[in-house]
């Protein structure tokens, strides 16, 4: 792998130090010692980070552009982690803004395979797509099942885990999954919606994979996985060992210094997400309207030859915000509102079905 | 598991918001959902989260303690750190503090097996160890060994891999720990003392476990781990295989709002952190004094029946602030003086010892 990355921090500096301060992050971010020592010729050409351009934002804000070697990374996800932000995460006065990846990227991590029309296909919709969460932790895998049968009846596209829904024992995987799948698959060949259910999956490696086959044997065609959370080598390997799978990623501990749109838009779609779970303007999380569509449109637009990522916006969504919800994102979305929903309690298949003829109404499908 | 975890979060905001914003953690790091459509007497009674204490801290800060039901967890690490501040971590106004832990947290995570006292048995020491970092990133396997060499000749307790040296195509991991561990033995042989040489995991379980593996066959007992890079899971999987080998926690990726006191020095701990490595005060990370006292404490310090955590202080450090830094911490300490000790070259085997002098020097060996 040749070429560099070129990495936009956002650094809080004075004027006099931002030089030094630019000089330390490529340092930090590449040979993390001194360069005077260093005589090795490729180690200076080539490993050391370089300085590209300092651009003054005003009020003590500095862009900073760092060109990494793209040949540090190795090419796996987690030491691309490890060299566009590890030790400088540890840094308060450096955010982690955007990168741009040299040729071969796309081609090494491979991005989504099934993606935004994926996941459309799944369902035959051409349009918006609805999404709802099983709720709350605690629940047993009847109790849940319950809720999922509901949504199916109510012909909600695709159902999945709360992302705090692991392998407890009130309701483990191997119980909750076949249990779900089963309601869901019976109402969908009622409703004649092909609603999915995507299970969600956590512990280690060899957990997820146990996790994996079971969801297979249960006719299941996705699941949801925290990539920050299970570790992002652990999502890659799923998805190369799983290729029929779609995953849809969540942004659980995503917070660190690394702007959403970044992180949950452009790096999880490079990674392979086919969607993408993100906290939605005006909810419980406190996003701009600015930064939801920058992340919306770095997961679906065109970028480095990836198919696109569908963006999932949510997080205290309600029923009366779907038009304006459609309105601001377009068709290109899969909306999900969770406790909205769920609260309608007995009435859920019929709210469901007004949720889901929203987002059907939107555009054609 | 039954129980509450007690965890502490402080939390900006103005006096009249803050009952709704504790709640509404309690709620995000639990069942995620209105609590009012939920009826099964087991959620509302258990897994919803409790907001136990409120305290202004003044200056727009408050203190929030809140009760999450320790079965939400299933006793998985990524489960555990889900539950923590998973959610929470997308919202900027909210910093994880500390958390204590019921009865039964250091059963089931076990903490470090070897700790603070099993590093000083490895290299025969009762007082501070000394530790240094093989860079920079882009060397070949010989490059780094001539180093490893080096640093043997003086004398060194623990060698490290830089964390930013993985598996790259100018230095495998196969090609490169043969060829470094041979050469650290050969020279501690020759200086009678035992240096160990530990060498950085990377990739997925299945990587890491070949990694440890070919780690063995070269007689090494130890490894650079980063657990918020490889994923926790990962990391008490090894740890749980391989009982044996003492695992040397890296700090990298974790500039999450959790405060580094709890993340490095309890956490990793708690998960069974043999040594902690972290940002000193003073270096090039903008760390308190008080900061890293808590932290080195929070690793070493009696808490919940687990082994003492070694504390490594790191970042920067230069050899004339060993007196200084063995001062500050005492003897339970292992310095980690990479970039400083590098930068003396050929000289660096007459360097090492004089810092390993320093070291051993303070309190009794």
């Amino acid at each position: 792998m040749s070429g560099r990355i070129d990495v936009l921090y956002h650094v809080r500096s004075d004027a006099r130090s931002i030089d030094g301060r630019a000089k330390a992050i490529a340092i930090e971010q590449s040979v993390e010692m001194p360069v005077e020592p260093i005589d090795d010729p490729f180690v200076l050409e080539e490993t050391v980070g370089r300085v590209e351009a300092i651009d003054d934002l005003g009020g003590g804000l500095f862009a900073v552009r760092i060109g990494l070697a793209a040949i540090t990374t190795g090419m796996r996800p987690g030491q691309l982690l490890n060299m566009l932000f590890g030790n400088t995460s540890l840094q308060d006065d450096t955010v982690l803004v955007d990168a741009t990846f040299p040729a071969g990227f796309a081609e090494a991590f491979k991005g989504p395979r099934h993606g935004l029309e994926g996941l459309r296909a799944r369902v035959g919709a051409t349009g918006a797509l609805s999404c709802s969460a099983l709720k709350p932790q605690g629940s047993s895998p009847r109790a849940l099942a319950t809720i999922a049968a509901r949504m199916a009846q109510g012909g909600i596209d695709y159902i999945k885990d709360d992302h705090g829904i692991a392998d407890q024992s009130y309701s483990p995987f191997a119980e909750r999954v076949p249990v779900i799948a089963d309601a869901v698959a019976t109402e969908a060949a009622k409703t004649g919606v092909p609603t999915r259910y995507f299970p969600s999956l956590s512990g280690n490696l060899d957990d997820m994979r146990g996790q994996i086959a079971l969801a297979r044997s249960c006719g299941l065609d996705g699941v949801l996985i925290a990539p920050m959370l299970v570790g992002v080598d652990q999502f890659l390997t799923l998805k190369a060992e799983n290729p029929d799978l779609a995953f849809l990623g969540h942004p659980t501990l995503g917070g660190l210094r690394i702007t959403q749109s970044f992180l949950l838009g452009k790096l999880f779609r490079l990674l392979g997400a086919d969607a993408t779970i993100f906290p939605n303007y005006g909810g419980r999380f406190g996003n701009s309207k600015e930064l939801c569509l920058a992340l919306a449109d770095g997961a679906r637009r065109p970028w480095m030859d990836l198919k696109p990522c569908m963006p999932v916006p949510a997080g205290g969504m309600t029923l009366d915000r779907v038009p304006e919800m459609l309105e601001f994102y377009g068709s290109e979305v899969m909306l999900l509102i969770g406790g909205s929903l769920l609260s309608t309690k007995e009435r859920l298949p019929q709210e469901t079905a007004r949720y889901v003829n929203a987002v059907r109404s939107f555009g054609k499908r």
